[in-house]
């Protein structure tokens, strides 16, 4: 597809770059003797020198001739030159920065290009979300290119949202200028189950010549998986085994080995290329899901090169993961992902191919960072209303909005009746640390004056997720397991995909703070305890983003987990497990605005099973 | 691109796939138990089923649970199954037949796609010849894509053409659906020297979002090559050495080995792959130009690939070159090129890997062809009449229209003279059998009653080009050494690239009879010796093709082989060479309409250097 994302059109500047190739113009940039990761032909060239001109490689080989009084040259002295890497799958709110902001934490560590699925803020702010994002990514040197939202909801009817999206959003936005193609079709079994509505959307991507980027969490590789690929979807991020990742690849589906903050599954898939000789095309290294302080500590695509170089993977081929294998994925491997003629200068400099650290990024022929640093400055956009002011409780909340009263039933019957108290059996949320899913677990739970309670003993908090858009004032309550706290609460508008505000707590009035707190500074997250904010992470660009740099929200967010662990948490970011109890598509139960859903059988529950 | 070349846009069967996929509904193809080249992965897969529907894969793997009582089921019985080939570059009109009938002469072989470039007819019937073409090919069953020819004149200013194309024809061309790109564009010094008018036609293409296919054919692999590459060629098959196509494939240039009816190459390129540990993705195998009796003898695709597996190029690889490749070269391979989920069902059989012979062809999910033979029928188009009338010669030919005067400066010189008859040294074309150069000879010719005349002797024949598609009257007069004809005349009007007449021999009654004859049936080849018709070729067709089968056209061929042996050549496919004689951007001198030209100086040169 036409390439947006480029200092200028190449139709543009044809006549330049021959002329600057034969010497008879000369370059802007030359950078001489360079090893070149070759990744057309995957080698290593050295000695080899790249003329620049207009943000594109004009020649590969000697460059000498191409060299004027004007022209800027860089000396690699040896070191490896590659081409910028690429994210083929990311959601920059992971990283709770805005754009510009994560563009100025990736960049020195090589990325060049992202392709972002802004559905977080889509769930929130709507198709404005998105072009804010694409705007926003417009000054930050980085490539953002993004695919458009599909599944806004996550689950429809099952959660309230602050917007949502149809085939006819689609269409619109298949028509801008910074989409690539549709978002992480995450609705798989509407897929397989060809529903009209979800196929629409699909239709709509492919009708504009764009991808469909994909989302098949399930270890099915049969009936399933055959169905999905065939409507078109094109890649697909949440292999778990390795055989998964190889039925894809097999069925021609660009397979991408996630490792992110939070999943680790390349160690696990990339077994699939490591032990079988197979074409390996098809591969590439994603992100997903970033925390800030991961960017910080151990930077982003240079990081997971160099995972998965420890896994034994050729330095070589995790470069191609990339660079051209995921441009390929995107139809746009003519414009980038290689250092040859006609290409976007976006080039990366390091000197240890076995221990990847980017020294240098050239992005559209310019150096824009440097040991470490941006050598440009990122233009950052002013935040529109509509995105800072983004909580819209339907209620004042106290802590008497927390308390949940046991049902009349059980209240009447004798045998456990005393005073109104004693203990009640309740459909409890069981998180499993560093998983993404959970099981439905039976506990009796403790009743005081008619109201059940948080059980701190059997480690059980109290849970509720309040509607934050549309001020419809529903909310859902329910239990959890796992977390840990002896004492306290948070609360957190980063809760996927609806992104309502969730708190939980081992009392209710710790509860009403931690949500206020965030009411109040316009989402975040926050920690609580004995009526004192422990910590807060204010997220005030849609609840989601903070419009602070990266390292004060990574110290925030260190400063939160200190407050998690305080109140008795040792799990590893916790509130990443705990943003994803609202999720409806995930198995096996969950609490929405709406209620507790059965994520089996796709139906609301009872928290008392009576 | 959007596929045009298929059943139903998948956009319009995602829903029917899914469920075919999944066995709501049932399939209308299942091919059982096959040994599945798995052109994604690189692997033999055994024991596969595939399941088709509207023309495209539903499912890979076990089908069982797709089969319904209408469900035509082909068991495979372990043969092989691979994507159906596609050729990268081809000129139809080199087969001497329409798209329709090389539809018929080439599926059987496996052959389910073409990339063609129409640039002979075009340079006869300018764009309505492109879109004859692509017209034809709608009733073949082979997805004949076309690209838009790029170079018509070859050589501008040289030598006069039916029709001729610029930068606003390409941007109309761009805009059909038969086309997906620009054809190869031969005109690389232009490109190189960064030429306005040639830039624009790129710049169009490029615009539309098209494919541009080169055509780089000196052994240049530094700043000329990089220009080229810089300019947004993504391929080409002019290679001729392996290092040239080497430094193509590192530079991100798609790079097709030619193995046509005359020119050889793949043997001697494909070394650069064979003798490196490359990623050979980059890599195709194309003809360039077949002849009828190469494709009813040989085969097209299946015999370059039994070749190339001959010369130790890994089968599954050889079918990557015909597969995989091509279509992403093209940006297809979302919709053609492998045997996977969503995809045409475009699907060969054969038995052994190691010499692949074609058993059966489908395409869109129907079989079109077994055991050699199409079963299904071709429509074929009306010839309309600006494509069967195109012979516009501007004289009446006769003997004298071949005579050539010696100059007035020799006639009035003493020395020489004799009744004014004599020897006179004249600038001669030396053709190399088989090979595409020439070489520029002087030599002494005689000269009778004030006319220069041929000389067998010597080897030397007379030549003349006449325009014919204007009655502009212009000729070209020359001779040419190396045929071997000791007494006759031939004449053709397939002369590239402007297809003029072309008409060659030892006396100039035979000559006039040659070109006569063609004029009569509306172009095509033939020889003839004392006043006779020896062999004749009708191409009635743009003078170009045929309109009869091509088993009959390769039984004309044979006949005028031997025609050609009789007055005394025995070189091998002596048409083809005599074919490319006035083709001015080749090496070293050339005969065209307007004259003699200097090809190393590009300017018009004097027969008699005087």
């Amino acid at each position: 597809m036409l390439n947006r994302f480029c200092k200028k059109p190449l139709y543009e500047v044809t006549r330049t770059l021959a002329k600057v190739a034969t010497g008879a113009e000369k370059a802007e940039l030359v950078i001489r003797n360079a090893k070149l990761v070759n990744v057309c032909t995957a080698e290593i060239q050295e000695g080899m020198d790249v003329a620049v001109s207009e943000g594109r490689i004009a020649l590969v080989g000697n460059a000498a001739h191409c060299i004027g009084e004007n022209t800027k040259v860089i000396d690699a002295k040896g070191q490896y030159i590659a081409p910028g890497f690429m994210d083929a799958h990311i959601h920059v709110e992971s990283a709770m920065v805005t754009v510009s902001e994560y563009a100025r934490a990736v960049v020195p560590h090589g990325t060049t290009g992202i392709f972002m699925d802004p559905h977080e803020i889509c769930n929130v702010c709507g198709k404005d979300g998105v072009r804010f994002m694409i705007e926003d990514a417009k000054g930050a040197r980085l490539k953002a290119m993004s695919n458009a939202p599909s599944c806004v909801p996550a689950v429809a009817g099952f959660e309230d949202t602050g917007s949502s999206i149809d085939s006819e959003d689609i269409r619109e936005m298949m028509s801008w200028e910074g989409i690539m193609g549709l978002g992480e079709m995450m609705s798989f079994p509407s897929v397989v189950n060809a529903d009209e509505r979800i196929h629409a959307e699909l239709a709509e991507t492919l009708k504009s010549d764009n991808i469909i980027t994909g989302h098949y969490s399930v270890p099915e590789t049969g009936p399933g998986l055959n169905a999905y690929i065939a409507s078109g979807v094109r890649c697909c991020h949440e292999s778990t085994r390795a055989e998964d990742l190889l039925e894809k690849m097999r069925r021609g589906m660009y397979a991408l080995m996630r490792y992110g903050s939070a999943w680790h599954d390349m160690p696990v898939i990339i077994r699939a290329i490591l032990d079988n000789h197979i074409d390996d095309r098809f591969a590439c290294l994603i992100s997903d899901d970033t925390h800030p302080d991961t960017l910080i500590q151990d930077g982003h695509l240079d990081h997971i090169l160099r995972c998965a170089i420890k896994e034994g993977l050729d330095p070589i081929k995790a470069i191609q993961y990339v660079t051209i294998n995921p441009a390929t994925c995107f139809r746009m491997d003519h414009e980038m992902g290689s250092i040859a003629p006609g290409k976007c200068a976006d080039i990366v400099f390091f000197r240890d191919l076995q221990d990847i650290r980017i020294t240098r990024t050239i992005i559209d022929g310019d150096v824009v960072a440097e040991e470490g640093r941006m050598t440009v400055d990122i233009k950052k956009q002013e935040f529109p209303a509509f995105v800072r002011n983004t909580m819209h409780v339907g209620e004042e909340i106290t802590a008497a909005s927390f308390s949940i009263a046991a049902p009349a039933k059980w209240s009447e019957s004798g045998a456990e009746k005393e005073e109104n108290s004693g203990r009640i059996r309740t459909r409890v949320i069981e998180i499993i640390p560093n998983k993404v899913g959970n099981y439905e677990r039976f506990l009796d739970l403790p009743v005081k004056n008619g109201f059940v309670e948080a059980d701190p003993e059997q480690d059980v908090m109290k849970m509720a997720v309040f509607e934050r858009h549309h001020e419809t004032g529903t909310k859902g309550a329910g239990f959890v397991k796992g977390f840990g706290f002896r004492k306290g609460a948070m609360a957190q508008t980063v809760s996927h995909d609806a992104h309502n505000l969730l708190v939980a707590g081992t009392n209710d009035e710790d509860m009403a703070l931690a949500a206020n707190t965030l009411i109040a500074c316009g989402g975040g997250m926050c920690a609580v305890q004995d009526g004192k904010v422990l910590a807060l992470v204010p997220l005030p660009v849609a609840g989601l983003m903070s419009d602070k740099p990266v390292e004060e929200v990574a110290e925030q967010i260190r400063m939160l987990d200190d407050g998690w662990k305080k109140m008795g948490c040792s799990i590893n970011s916790p509130y990443m497990t705990m943003a994803l109890i609202p999720l409806a598509c995930l198995p096996e139960i969950r609490l929405t605005n709406r209620g507790l859903v059965d994520c089996r059988s796709f139906s609301f529950t009872e928290l008392f099973p009576g």
